[in-house]
């Protein structure tokens, strides 16, 4: 006796080291204390479960998005809230996942480069700086940046309790989701 | 405000044409008729989601069952009931789904493979035979069958539907699903 409101999909999409985990993580407690199952997607992780087989290039990032939006389907129709942490670079795949999904919630995480890179939170832009790694996102492969996200977090001036505060609001004040009493 | 009692794995395994989706496809409906959220993880379309890379050698069979292990975990621990309709020919791709999702049914459609054979849904069997198609389960390739499966569909005796409701039956008998009112 499990069916309730209808699940959707929040996609976080920005640079590495934007916030988009960390925010998943308090937006994966605050959905849950709100009584939503809710399933954090997060890029590591998932690839292990999904995606052991495939690289960085171009044609498999996409083809790793494509799965994401598939699994993240299937959970939103099933009253769940996924919530993909994901770097997921080229608009036509989050248009692909957009598309796939219908319920589709894209949240931009927008910290400029310069900051992420600061962060550097798995040391990934020393690396790619360095020449150890190709294929970074910033550096030598291109982001291409939402044009319409549905949210828009400005993660810097933030803490990322507040960012996930911030969403939760507006996913309330959109009618995603109803205000809590 | 959609959480309710945990979600399971159904996990059907049987050979090619033993009525596998078939008795799915009427679980679910039994299932959603019951208020639950149930999600068909069948052969062909989850391939087409998660695995277009694979084919149909022993790595590839047991990686694609870690796969829909993985998504089914998902969705079980998200309160739903992924019914998996996928030959699995091997017991240890289906261990380790057992392992991975913790809350597991296996299911056995034991359908006989002349009966299989004789049924040939997809005309594989016939192709098979023809040497057209190689890596058939049942014919050169092997079936193992489960020696402990929770619950054993003998499909050959029964309709669809009765198979079904023996199905849901075993479930109520053994406190995996409370008793219909």
């Amino acid at each position: 006796m499990t069916r309730g409101p209808p699940g959707f999909c929040l996609w976080l999409t920005g640079l590495p080291s934007a916030g988009k985990t960390t925010i998943g993580k308090i937006l994966i407690e605050r959905l849950a204390a709100r009584g939503w199952y809710a399933e954090l997607l997060d890029g590591d992780e998932i690839r292990r479960g999904l995606s052991a087989d495939l690289g960085f290039d171009r044609a498999s990032r996409e083809a790793h998005a494509g799965r994401v939006a598939f699994v993240a389907k299937l959970l939103a129709r099933n009253g769940a809230i996924p919530i993909v942490a994901l770097i997921s670079p080229y608009r036509s795949s989050r248009a692909k996942a957009r598309a796939e999904i219908g319920r589709f919630v894209e949240v931009y995480v927008s910290t400029p480069l310069a900051v992420c890179e600061q962060r550097d939170v798995k040391g990934l832009y020393k690396r790619a700086r360095a020449g150890e790694i190709k294929e970074m996102t910033g550096i030598d492969d291109p982001y291409e940046p939402p044009e319409h996200p549905e949210i828009t977090v400005d993660a810097v001036g933030r803490s990322p309790a507040e960012s996930a505060d911030y969403v939760i609001g507006e996913l309330e004040r959109t009618g995603w989701m109803p205000t809590a009493r």
